[in-house]
């Protein structure tokens, strides 16, 4: 089965190049693609977080397959399989990111900690509902915290 | 710009066709494609939720556009754009929810709180981190308690 998309918006920021870490003080726009509707963004303000869905087109696509590897290929790290990290590297090439979203203009959003470099297409955005946040307490292993230890920075 | 993408599992369950409600009973397998590994995931039983991006492949095409409307149709709420909205009615049909993970099989995975019909291919799967969590106090306007209010019942 094969399944076509096709990008709703762009990311436009200054991080122009692949890096894996400090992307707290990146500013992004979201600019819908010419043939979406800018209605489609009305009422979007009530919310202040949103769930971005897009493709890191920049992948190798020799990279983008299921793996099982080291995070970051540190070895001090246990071996993990895709499924259990958030790494790039990965079949379909799909980011997600919840946001927050700064400000509305006619035909973009402008949003903090979207962890996307200028001119990443954007397949969909869906405002955060806490009916939908994870159900229970959330259980982690520890080896995250190093991963993410300057990655908001 | 067309982007191509293919399923890496597909949801197995009870529900064999398309309702908006009463999900918290469904509990669905994962069964990965063929064509992608065991090992991808290995180590993910550490994690107590997952978020998956799925394919409503269901939705119509004629539906699958940017919209300006009520949701539901329920004309007693705001009428609202796409983006303000997670029904299934958007351009690329994506699904994303984060569901509970009750145990991982040598090719699949069982969950709890999938919204997905049986049948629905998975683009990907990614690990609940705390790290990933909105940042600040999630505001969200009344409206959606009336729309969520029998989902997962």
């Amino acid at each position: 089965m094969n399944i076509q998309l096709t990008p709703i918006a762009y990311v436009k920021n200054t991080r122009k190049e692949v890096k894996d870490d400090d992307w707290s003080s990146i500013i992004s726009e979201i600019e819908l693609a010419d043939n979406i509707i800018a209605e489609s963004l009305e009422g979007i303000t009530e919310f202040s977080h949103l769930q971005v869905i897009f493709y890191m087109d920049k992948v190798l696509d020799e990279k983008a397959i299921a793996q099982y590897r080291h995070p970051r290929n540190d070895t001090t790290l246990p071996k993990l399989g895709t499924y259990a990290q958030r790494n790039k590297n990965r079949p379909n090439k799909l980011g997600l990111t919840t946001v927050e979203l700064l400000e509305r203009k006619p035909r973009s959003l402008i949003v903090k900690n979207l962890d996307a470099i200028d001119g990443t297409p954007v397949l969909d955005i869906k405002p955060v509902m806490l009916e939908f946040a994870p159900k229970g307490i959330i259980r982690q292993p520890a080896w995250t915290k190093v991963i993410m230890k300057n990655y908001w920075t």
